[in-house]
C-alpha cells in the first residue's frame, strides 16, 4: 500500500515537474514558479560551506529543505536557514519528499557510492535531480541514473560548476571556433595536498580515490580543451601515504589518446598542490591557472588575450543556470550524459593502471 | 707506419692537452693559452647559424678550424671566418687534425649516428671534444665514447647549452636549496613543428627520432628540477604525419617515476610547438616558458620571484664556460657522464614505447 501511495504521490509531483519542463498543455493547469525549492542532500563541508552560502545569492532557486541523518545539523541549518521542519528529511523517510511541493530539486551531495542510490530515489519521488561529481562509481550506475530520470521525466545535472565559469568557457570555445588551430596537445592537472587521515576519500567503499573527486576536473580539462571524447588511456596509480590510501590511490597520472590526434597529460593528486591547464594548439596556446579553483580561475592565450572573467560565485551561477533551464525546459550544460563520458574514461584509467597496459575506449 | 706516425703525434697533443688540464709538471714546460682554438666538425644549421655567431663572441676560444665534406662550405666559411687552410678537413684527412696546434677542442655537430665515431676519432688526436646532443643513439656508444676520452685523457662535455642558462640553473637550485619542499610532479615539454620532409631527424640511421633531438630537453627539465635519475619510465610513441615520420617518432609522450616519489609527465613532439617546464613542490611551484629556447629563457616561482636572467649568447657562455674549466683543470658543468644520464633513460622509453609496458631503470 505504501509503495502504491509513493508512486502515486510520485505522479501528481511528476505532472508538477512537467511544468518546469516547458510542457504548455501543463503549464496552463499549474502556476509557474519563479524560483525552485532546492533540498540538499548530505550537510557535509561542500554544502555547508559552498551550496548553502551559493544558494543566499542565487536568483532562480532557493534553499528549501534539507536531508541529514544527524539531528544536531538538522537543527543547526533549520536556525541558521530558517527552513520549517516539514522540509528536512532523514535517510529513512526520505522518499516521502515525494508530496512535498516545495521541494523542486533534490541535490545529492553524499560520497559517490550513494549517488546512485538517492538519484534514483529522488527521480521516483519525481524530483529534478542535482548530482555532484564524481557521478558515480560506475558507468552502470551512471546508465541506471540516466535511466531512472528519464523515466521519471525528470532533469539530471552533474554538479560540474566549472563548466558554468566563463574562463574554462574560453577554452572550449578555442575547439569549437579554433581561433589558433587543430589542438594538439594538452596538460592538465588538479589535486591538492589533503591532510585529512580519515575520510571517505581515502574509503573505497565509499567511492574514495582521488581520480574521481580532483582527477575528473583533469579529465574535463583535456576533454573540454579538444571537445572530443578519447579513445585510449595509460594511466598509474600510486601513493606516497600508504598507511592512509590503504583503499585507494593518492595520485593518478594519465595520458589519453583522441580522435583528431591531440593528446593529453594529465595527473590528479591528494598529495599535491596543483592546478592548471595548458593547451598547444597548431598556431598557439592557451593557458588557466587554477583552472577549477571555487573562484579565481584566469589564464592567457599565446596572442595576448587574457582569461579573467571574474564571476560572483562559481556555485550560484551553475545552480541558477541548472534551474534556469527548468524552468524554461531548455537543455542542461552539463545533463548526466556528460558526468557519464566521464566515468566511462575514469572506469579505463582503473583498468589501464591495474593492469599497467593501455586501454582503449 | 700511418698509424704508428699517428699514434706519435697523438701522444705529442695529448702532451699539449694535459697543459690545459692542469698538469703543473707540464704546465712548465708550455706556454699556456689564454683562448682555445676549436673546431667545428659538420657544417649544418647548427653550426653555421649559432655556433659559428657565436664563437665570435667568446672570449676563452675561438673558431680556429673547421671539418666539412662539401668544399663550397669550405670555401664560403673559409673565407667569412679567415679560417686558414691548413685548418680546415674533410672526413678523410680529419685525423690529421692530431698534428695541428691550433685545434685544441673538437666540436662535433654531426648527426647523432656519427657522434661515437668522431669523438673517439678526435679523443685518439689527442684533442678535447665538444659533442652535440643527443650524446649518442646507444648507452654502449656513449660509453665508448666516454672510456675514449678518459683513455686519452681529454675532456668531453655534451653541449647542453640550457645548463648553461641561469633560468634552468634557477630551477635546479631549487632540488638542491629546497626553498619550497620536495619536488612533487613535474611537467616538461619540448617540441617544434617541423617542416621539413627529408631531413636527418627524420632517419632512423642518422639517429633521428624527435626523442633524442627535443625530447632530451624535455627530459633534462625532469631530471634538473628533481636533481635525481628516474627509476622507472611508460611512454608512447606516435606520428600524425607518417609518410614523413617512417622510421622514427614525430612525438613521444613518457611519464617517469624518481626515487624520491616525485613524478613527471612529459612531451616531445616535431609536430607540436611548445616549450615549457613546470615544477610543483611541497609548498609552490616554479615554471620557465621557454625552457629550453636559444634565448629568452624565462619564468616565475609561486612566492612571486621572477625568473628572467638575460644573457647574451647562450652558445657563447656554453662554450667559454667548457673552455674555460679545461684551462683550469676543473669540472665540467656537462661531462659525457650527464650525456650517457640522459641516452639510459632514452634507451628505456624507447624499450617502453615498443613493448607498451612500463621500463624500470
Amino acid at each position: 500500500m505504501q509503495i502504491e501511495r509513493r508512486e502515486f504521490l510520485s505522479a501528481l509531483a511528476l505532472a508538477g515537474a512537467a511544468v518546469f519542463s516547458g510542457n504548455p498543455l501543463l503549464a496552463a493547469t499549474a502556476p509557474k514558479k519563479e524560483k525552485l525549492g532546492i533540498a540538499l542532500v548530505g550537510l557535509g563541508y561542500y554544502s555547508t560551506d559552498l551550496l548553502a552560502p551559493a544558494l543566499q545569492m542565487t536568483q532562480k532557486c532557493y534553499l528549501a529543505g534539507i536531508v541529514t541523518g544527524t539531528p544536531s545539523k538538522a537543527e543547526a541549518w533549520k536556525t541558521k536557514y530558517n527552513i520549517p521542519d516539514k522540509n528536512i528529511y532523514n535517510y529513512q523517510n526520505f522518499d516521502q519528499i515525494a508530496d512535498n511541493p516545495d521541494i523542486d530539486v533534490v541535490y545529492v551531495v553524499l560520497p559517490p557510492s550513494m549517488h546512485r542510490e538517492y538519484v534514483v530515489r529522488a527521480a521516483k519521488a519525481g524530483k529534478h535531480v542535482f548530482c555532484e561529481k564524481p557521478m558515480a562509481p560506475s558507468v552502470a550506475d551512471c546508465e541506471a541514473m540516466i535511466k531512472a530520470c528519464n523515466s521519471s521525466k525528470v532533469k539530471l545535472a552533474i554538479g560540474y560548476r566549472c563548466q558554468h565559469d566563463p574562463n574554462i568557457q574560453a577554452i572550449m570555445k578555442l575547439a569549437k571556433e579554433p581561433k589558433f588551430g587543430k589542438v594538439k596537445m594538452v596538460t592538465s592537472a588538479a589535486g591538492y595536498f589533503d591532510a585529512r587521515t580519515d575520510h571517505w576519500k581515502q574509503k573505497k567503499a565509499l567511492g574514495g580515490g582521488v581520480m574521481g573527486d580532483m582527477g575528473v576536473y583533469a579529465l574535463q580539462g583535456a576533454r573540454l580543451a579538444t571537445g572530443e571524447e578519447p579513445i585510449s588511456v595509460f594511466a598509474q596509480a600510486s601513493t606516497t601515504r600508504p598507511q592512509i590510501y590503504k583503499e585507494v590511490e593518492e595520485t593518478m597520472m594519465f595520458m589519453l589518446d583522441f580522435p583528431s590526434g591531440a593528446k593529453a597529460s594529465c595527473q590528479t593528486s591528494f598529495g599535491i598542490n596543483m592546478n592548471y591547464l595548458r593547451v598547444n594548439y597548431e598556431k598557439g596556446w592557451a593557458r588557466l591557472e587554477p583552472q577549477s579553483g571555487y573562484n579565481g580561475n584566469k589564464g592567457s592565450m599565446s596572442d595576448g588575450t587574457l582569461i579573467e572573467f571574474a564571476i560572483k560565485n562559481q556555485q550560484a551561477k551553475q545552480m541558477d543556470e541548472d534551474c534556469d533551464a527548468i524552468l524554461q525546459g531548455s537543455d542542461l550544460l552539463v545533463p548526466g550524459e556528460e558526468g557519464l563520458r566521464d566515468i566511462r574514461v575514469v572506469e579505463a584509467i582503473y583498468k589501464s593502471a591495474a593492469s599497467g597496459k593501455v586501454v582503449k575506449i
